[in-house]
């Protein structure tokens, strides 16, 4: 028996707005930040839990509050008694009355819930000896199931379905994770398509993501002219060619109807999608712009606050592409959720990442989809940028354009000592 | 020429929760508390612009915090530019980039935007010497249309059609003011709904609130059990009468289809509304839900975290009354673009109240929108709950179940250096 002794937040932050890599038409100079969580027990397997949540600079000191104010809870707990009952630990903060106001499940205290969540999950990972995606992969279906919370949930998914789902996701279950680990899992690069860039510096990268690298889509940020876009989308699928997949980002900058007009003139590029073209709120809108600029797909996800918006998109046919970030929602269990959502409503998750720790987070919960719940990678990429990784203990490996599972125990988003040392934010 | 100076926030926490008044389905035991700003300035106007986020307790630091650190931008800018131009101010925060990750647009980051552009809206209303509801109803339409933000609602309301809804209004203007002086807005009473009250204090309330106090609506918290929903509200009915109008709250216990049969067990009770079904985030499933309980409208609005939710459920006819609350959304801009909404598609607002500061808040948009948008308080009223205005120093006057305007300048929700002292919260 062991007992949660402390929990320590930091603040770290990168100075990427120097280069103006990450910049798009919504986010014109980002500093990566993570708000970033350890949960210490007084076992002696020296086992750490790690979580935290991504964002872009400013406001990080608040998610690092939130996590402090809600770990409250934790201090002096039993560890078995929450990691065996993992539906405990949600509860403990999602059902909160008091801190539910402050949501209801989204926002600063929604992503600091996760980041507690997942750094529980590190250490029940750490303890099994299991990197997550597999821990999570090689639960029983009833098991796994009885973690989740379906509530809100049972118009559209119930928990005899999650059952099922899992159960079919059974089979083959093992070719797939010795595949898994020998050719790992598609990834795309976004690394070409910031705003900030030079034509120069795009088409390069461009070339170099495919040709070197391995990659078979990239990913150019749009929005902010059109007729600009349109020069480099040009530029881009002339130096990719006609079979490396091409999508783009607006981050949000346009209202429906000019979301409408502006990606109608997109279509002779065969984009493989378009993300965010309006507000993450608006699933309405999201529907109308989807039948609008049909055949192109459009994604959305890194913003989305909860599995209630991911439900009604799904519901309403809104979108094409799911992209599940991994530190906006409620940890692991969310996610779980949000994935076997998409499989009953056969939508494929391309998970959002890029931004500092995501890429190694998100592998995690692609790879537990393709292990456990669709059984498949056809259509599905993880997003990955070649930044930020050595801050990481164990970094993505990437490798003919294929994330490669991590092996290690855990999460696998420990940051190193040398930059906690060096990231720390002191005001 | 003036500057802000200083930017200084209050934890303030009552200890409601030992008497169980604001007891519901959802929130068993809230300690209604007050995240508290006042902006100071160095004109020698004596001036403090105060705004505030109602919580129910834990994680009040958290929005304190959150207010804090993005009053930052505030400090040493000029004054004036400010108040002359308050879509100046809400761009400084609400298109802050960074700040931006953490919502979009909810949640604690956009709670605590709201706590910052209300003070400012109160600099603004003290010095013009209106109070709020005034100021905003006598601004010429133009002038009021250029402080809002339509990104994201060009495909419900364009600027063009707001100025027109608030050019109409301006007939017979004078003439509403006048009678609201002399007659006040509606009000309705939750105060014996709350579910940890017995049978007899809710029956005594009832009577004492609509008998006494006068009263024409009270509304009574529902959700825990469906046979003693049934039986409570039976003795309301009898303890009102036919004439009286019953409304219900479930504090969005149900999921959707658990939702359709409990309500429509209520059909005999000629109710006003059923208000919070399920999740505020769930715009389908009100819709849903909206259909299959028909005749009684659904209501909602108290938790919705912006004005492209409520766009949505406006747009997909998902409720019948819309409840705006002062404080969850980014201040009294985002507030009158939501009225202006609600009038575009003919929708009445019943704002959320009762928590502290909550009356003495909404009460000026509504009467806002009855001098200025509306033009009418038919279908109209504004919750009431006879709890902790001891601690304003211009504390909610109520008249015949009527609540009457605000005179004094500025927003009225300054607290009073007592309550200051005996509240603030100390960890």
């Amino acid at each position: 028996m062991s007992k949660i002794t402390g929990v320590t937040t930091h603040d770290f932050r990168f100075p990427t707005s120097n280069t103006l890599s990450g910049s798009d038409a919504m986010n014109p100079d980002p500093d990566y930040s993570s708000a970033y969580v350890e949960v210490n027990t007084d076992a002696d397997d020296g086992i750490i839990g790690v979580g935290f949540v991504f964002t872009i600079g400013r406001g990080n000191d608040v998610v690092c509050k939130a996590i402090d104010s809600m770990a409250q809870a934790l201090i002096g707990r039993n560890v078995e008694e929450l990691l065996d009952n993992m539906r405990l630990a949600w509860d403990l903060f999602v059902h909160d009355s008091q801190l539910r106001w402050l949501g209801p499940e989204k926002g600063v205290e929604h992503m600091a819930i996760g980041a507690l969540l997942s750094a529980l999950w590190d250490i029940k990972a750490k303890r099994a000896g299991k990197p997550l995606w597999r821990l999570l992969g090689e639960m029983e279906p009833e098991e796994l199931v009885s973690t989740l919370d379906f509530r809100y949930m049972t118009d559209a998914l119930r928990p005899e379905e999650a059952i099922e789902i899992l159960r079919a996701g059974q089979r083959g279950k093992e070719e797939r994770i010795a595949n898994l680990i020998a050719n790992g899992y598609p990834g795309y690069s976004t690394a070409p398509g910031w705003l900030g860039y030079s034509d120069e510096k795009m088409v390069a990268l461009a070339k170099e993501e495919t040709e070197v690298k391995g990659f078979k889509q990239i990913k150019l940020k749009v929005g902010r002219d059109v007729a600009e876009d349109i020069r480099r989308l040009g530029l881009a699928r002339d130096a990719i060619g006609p079979d490396v997949k091409l999508a783009v980002d607006a981050n949000q900058v346009w209202d429906v109807p000019q979301a409408i007009s502006w990606i109608n003139e997109f279509h002779e590029f065969d984009l493989a999608w378009v993300e965010e073209p309006t507000s993450p709120d608006d699933v309405l809108g999201h529907a109308t712009i989807a039948r609008a600029i049909n055949p192109i797909p459009v994604a959305t996800g890194e913003q989305m606050q909860s599995r209630i918006l991911y439900k009604q998109y799904l519901q309403m046919n809104a979108f094409g592409i799911m992209q599940i970030d991994a530190t906006r929602v409620a940890g692991p269990q969310e996610i779980v959720l949000e994935y076997l959502l998409a499989k009953k409503f056969n939508k494929p998750v391309c998970p959002h990442a890029g931004g500092v720790g995501l890429c190694e987070a998100v592998a995690h919960f692609a790879m537990f989809d393709y292990v456990a719940v669709s059984g498949t990678t056809e259509n599905r990429v993880i997003e990955y940028v070649d930044n930020q990784h050595e801050h990481f203990v164990h970094p993505t490996v990437i490798k003919n354009g294929n994330y490669m599972p991590q092996m290690a125990p855990g999460n696998g988003t420990e940051m190193t000592l040398e930059t906690a040392q060096k990231y720390t934010y002191r005001g």
